[in-house]
């Protein structure tokens, strides 16, 4: 049996690693919910932590995870997703530093945050206190300056927990995302990312694609239908580019269906067939409308 | 000169054929800015349009164009694409058959709001009443239920006049268009549908293509980028044949082009060229910040 009572629902310190938009966010959610008793951000420019904490986002501030980390901690990874491993590897070697003779139990509980999850998953197998996470929320806005405490509202967070995961920690996971309003699904780390591939990742290298074929001339032309279209393409490239390696199997496949559906509409189009055109709007429709 | 004195900015009578969400939003934008002393409404079906007068759209409804032209009136067709023609034509019919002694400049001034042009102008270049206009504003919502009268506020409308147009006419037409918010640019109407194939019927459907690739599977993991990005594909089937029909050339050209850039995308993503990756995604980043 799960134990929700108030008290197993709090963490005393919530540790986040990365205080971008999401962390930023995160830290924002917990505050607002109080779920947690103490939120310390970590990161690697101490004039920017300090502004994510006057700014109320977090209690404390360390660029340095060995200062603030306890044993009791939840850490949450919210760095790029090629920063991820070697986060939790270094939290695991402090952690066997200065706590050698505890039970992994003991250990903080650390997950993530990143859009890919079969390789972080795979290269963190031999850290059992790592349960990965996705909170399906995001903007194409960079920092915590565009914090939001209400971004994870009613939105999904997958968690990815590998086979044989400890059930009290992949549990204590769930409950953290649905203190700050998620609702939780699992999936295991290689079936997410093919998801993704297609509802994430995709969009967004489409929406890059779309904004590529824009020309000065046809600037003055637009309107909220390109807009709308291309708004992702806006995002971190960074980002988006360790993104899109850690999963470029799936995506390279995603294109190719999207490719496929170009081909189509290409092919009515050309024969001019109407009754065809509109049969593969009526399909897109159909699906668009029931995302409503 | 052009006269821009207060009476000269008002027409007495505006007629609407095709009373949706564009011609729907017209009115109420004219009713709201007072730009014209009377907005009739003309359309096939009598429950519709009535109910569009008892919502305070149009102060006069008629499904028979005939019973409410006057000499004075400016017509804003604003049915789908394939019925502008044969509308702009049955008005002239009409006129000729009512007012047979009349000059040119007597009778009415007829404009649409199609997003498809050339095909449009070609036909009605013997109608010198005619002049093309495509107010780049919409949703994808349908029917006067949706109606706004800010729809096209701060909005660009092309006009479109061919070759040896009359001035005057032209003139009014553009103070027509800004009369209700707008900002007007002319073009031919062969290069308003090549650009316009790349800012709105190209993002269409490559937001079509993309709504097709999502499985019942993925659903529950989408987000707002999928959502987003596929906004516009919940847009009228119909109404989207008939303008990807129109400018068949123009869009099919657009799909090249968009499959371009993802062949681009899919051969760095499969030789795993991160700096490539990168900078593809950084140009289209760039055009698309640009744009907010």
């Amino acid at each position: 049996m799960i134990d929700t009572s108030p008290s197993s629902m709090l963490e005393e310190s919530v540790v986040i690693v990365g205080v971008g938009l999401i962390g930023g966010s995160i830290a924002a959610a917990l505050k607002s919910k109080r779920f947690a008793r103490k939120v310390v951000g970590v990161g690697r420019d101490a004039a920017r932590l300090s502004a994510a904490k006057s700014r109320g986002l977090i209690d404390e501030a360390a660029t340095d995870i060995s200062a603030v980390i306890e044993r009791s901690s939840l850490v949450v990874i919210c760095t790029p997703v090629d920063l991820v491993v070697s986060n939790a590897r270094a939290i695991k070697s402090i952690c066997e530093e200065r706590w050698p003779k505890s039970s992994e139990h003991e250990l903080p509980l650390i997950t993530d945050a990143a859009s890919v999850k079969a390789t972080i998953c795979e290269s963190l197998k031999q850290l059992p206190r790592f349960v990965g996470s996705h909170p399906i929320a995001g903007s194409h806005h960079q920092g915590f300056e565009f914090a939001d405490a209400h971004l994870f509202e009613n939105r999904t967070c997958i968690v990815t927990p590998i086979a044989g995961a400890n059930q009290d920690s992949v549990n204590r996971i769930d409950r953290f995302w649905q203190s700050i309003g998620m609702q939780t699904i699992r999936m295991t780390p290689e079936d997410h990312d093919v998801g993704l591939a297609m509802t994430s990742h995709l969009p967004h290298l489409v929406a890059a694609a779309l904004s590529a074929t824009l020309t000065d001339a046809n600037r003055r032309l637009i309107g909220t239908g390109f807009r709308d279209t291309t708004r992702i393409s806006a995002g971190d490239p960074n980002l988006w580019s360790g993104i899109f390696l850690e999963n470029a199997a799936s995506v390279s496949r995603g294109i190719d269906e999207v490719q496929k559906q170009l081909e189509s509409f290409k092919a009515a189009l050309d024969r001019r067939d109407e009754n065809e055109i509109r049969r593969l709007l009526r399909i897109s429709q159909a699906i668009r409308k029931s995302l409503d």
